[in-house]
């Protein structure tokens, strides 16, 4: 298929190797072009409009709403085919996700949310998880896409944002249990009670998945620096599961909590600091040493 | 060894069968004596002095600090012999941990805090976690008692209490965990996406571990009673934390939040509702349909 | 002067009253006709923009943004004069304020910022306080407008959200403090204490302004329906409040937890309810008898 | 009346002093014995037994739980002559409360819990705001104390528990209001909002207590420093706040969060600070500058 993948940054990179190598035709766009030209076997686009006017797909990987609706008026609306379809990766919020597919209805384009679980290098992997949602035919038709750069896709609904809500929601449990994790260390460095232990015996007994023992190994080693996953985009997505839980009127007490958590720690944690720098903002909360 | 059994509910039946099945000398005893007496080989005590007097290890496993506090009082301090020791196996708080160790100590008797992870099935198939603090060679000693009854033991620390907050800790995060995913499946609910998908992508990827299933499951199919883990035992172990936790001057917020938030449930909520019934009442506050 | 008044509800009823009362020309606009030509010597409209056309101050006093944004495309932003100025009295969001700020200037337009404290009797009395935020000479000649109508005019900045800022601050203070009663009077029910007497000795001493007096003896009296100050508009301010202090990067932890306790109050709450009914929610969440 | 004072800091001074101008026979004790001294007409006595020996009403007013039970045990249980009462006037716990009250009853003292209201220069003055719980007839006997040192005597209750409910109530809502003030002067300060405008509106019109202009006043100024209201003894009120609250079952989210916030903000503030330090912590969880 051709396919424009408009944002090359570290996971956008990944997808559109991925893409390359499994035979796709690829056009690529990224703001700062040198990023762009480091994708061999991609050609590289002067602009979103260049990148999208004979794409079959064009997969959206970028960093927030802002960025996305940008794109949007800068090109992808206009230059994107009729039939052709827009596939959403980035993690933007459910609202954004549903009013751009009636943009694209209205134009007689096709729309497709499918944000992803992974970091970059799941991405590298071709080993993402894709989560979907639109009309299925839709993805269908997008699916080889989502085959050559994730490991399985999840069908999540025929209501684009309802991709967002899924993606939004495992979010939230990333930073609700870092924000948890922080606190229980902080009680048992506060005890005396070795941390690493304590987070050997958690992730073997209770809570051996992936988020507990990524971030548990973080805050037991005080690695808060650089960002994996940053804490600014942490507080970015909080705020994006407030504003879908607002619209469905749905209190949630704990994202509420990690909101304010986020972003005080945001003002007094240095630059690049990870999520897992929740749990260095609740030991200094506890008056514990650094 | 000779070994008493303190407190024969569903957790301490397992361990006391286990005992015998090890080859034993095993005496029980219960506030309800029928329990005990269904304790195949081991001999019924009338009273806990009678039930501690031979004893060289005597294991408590009852429910709370009172219960304990009871225990020894109406005769465990006065009967266990000098050089004997007394294993805690209850949830109990971190200070009254060491407020008995001294009390023991000052009667020439050893003390160990072994609270277990593992529900009763566990138990019964001698795969409980078994977490001890206290001196290493009274643990050394007790050793063949919690191979008989777990899978692994992991020393924590030289001070009893340490047990404590280590299984404290575990627990809350439990009781987090729930509370997250409720609120998590509460805005997945108010968004339409379908919530059995939604756990099953969540476990799959980034929560694979047992407390993530086992409750997501109960909310996602709103098994809320009767109690595996039961709310009124949530609320309680909170309290635990958030005393140990104003001993060592550490704010927990999120635990703060779960205490309210499992006391209002328990108000609102029909009797014998599992830690589950948070994610109802979260529902409810959401103005979900039941 | 030529005074249109857009929005006569019971505020603006009050406004519109006075302002004919002081000799001013009035025309009114109210989406529901009834009620604007039960203004006894004003003229009514039938459009926003007939009110709009030859008017030198256009006073909005409407109940949220999405009202205020119909009004001025219905017509206000087309209609109102160049040179006349529109006051915007509506507790409405900070962002939008600064919005319409803008787009009057663009048409040559004055634009003031204008909210009130006050109840509809206050509004009757000419008594509200009038809290004025926007260019000082602008305010200067739209001041025989508010000396018509309050009691005082405090000025707090040139920036039109500043006024708006204001007035969120006193009504998340309102909220605040009967969620703050609420849980002491919830304690001291629990407690068995003469909830008339701890509020009469409170006020007496520590808490003798309005809002305490007022909402303190709704909630002593459990008077919580019908709304004077309603659950939902509370819950509204608590949202700007909380959307003000995002766009500041300010966390607001009280606001968090008032903007979830209002919204799970009025998801459990029979419809009318006073914000007083957050009293009503915590005795519940407290196991209390009604 | 032959009275004892026990407890001769800030506001037993002023106490002591009251007593002996209205021509009572006073003994103090302090534990540091020149405080005790410096209260002329008073005998100064070595021990708290002393003092009690022949007192017909001892009056405690100790820092806290610990101080007053240490008291007790030293001399006040085994010296006070039966039929003598004891008036606890120190901010206690209320479980402790009742416990004193049934161990005197043991001996055949009276018991009479009587917090006041009101800082070192109104008790010096003798405007004091007493608040007394216990059988009338005790209360009765000892009004001829209160007259002394107060303006007005307030009667909750007769288990005495209930007064130091009330007195808990009052500390929780001051502790409340300025941590709502706080956030909400951080909003004005980061939406660039004058923030003496803001607090002089606020308390003309819906404030005007003494609590929002006293403790508005120090946050606007902020004079964190040094302490009226120590923020160590309103982490102290707060928690024996929780404490009432957990044993009559009533969940206060807002007492929580205060308690969260009270401990960090001791943790991160310089000594000797102010309870309106929790506005400092709120502006720097915001980024806002010194």
């Amino acid at each position: 298929m051709r396919v424009a993948v408009i944002g090359i940054g570290k996971m956008g990179a990944g997808i559109a190797h991925n893409l390359v190598k499994a035979g796709h035709t690829v056009t690529v766009w990224n703001r700062s072009r040198d990023k762009a030209a480091a994708i061999e076997g991609a050609r590289v686009a002067n602009s979103v409009a260049e990148a999208a006017r004979d794409a079959e797909v064009a997969l959206t990987m970028l960093s927030d709403d802002t960025a996305l609706a940008a794109a949007l008026n800068d090109g992808l609306f206009d230059a994107l085919p009729r039939g052709a379809i827009h596939v959403s990766s980035s993690t933007i919020s459910a609202s954004l996700s549903d009013r751009i597919a009636d943009d694209h209805a209205a134009r007689g384009q096709d729309y497709v949310a499918a944000p992803v679980f992974g970091r970059p290098d799941v991405a590298a992997a071709a080993q993402l998880t894709v989560i979907a949602a639109g009309p299925a035919a839709v993805i269908d038709r997008a699916q080889p896409v989502f085959d050559a750069i994730g490991r399985r896709t999840w069908r999540v609904g025929d209501r684009p944002s309802q991709a967002n809500i899924v993606k939004l929601c495992g979010n939230y449990l990333i930073v609700s249990s870092v924000q948890s994790l922080g606190e229980a260390v902080a009680l048992a460095r506060g005890a005396d009670v070795d941390t690493s232990v304590l987070l050997e015996l958690l992730t073997e007994n209770l809570f051996s998945g992936r988020v507990h023992t990524t971030y548990g190994g973080a805050i037991v080693e005080k690695r808060y620096r650089p960002a994996g996953f940053g804490l600014d985009l942490a507080l970015k997505d909080v705020r994006l599961v407030l504003a879908a839980a607002d619209a469905a009127d749905v209190p949630m007490p704990v994202a509420s909590l990690l909101h304010d958590a986020a972003l005080a720690a945001l003002h007094r944690s240095p630059p690049e600091s990870d999520v897992a720098a929740l749990a260095e903002f609740a030991a200094k909360n506890a008056g514990l040493p650094d």
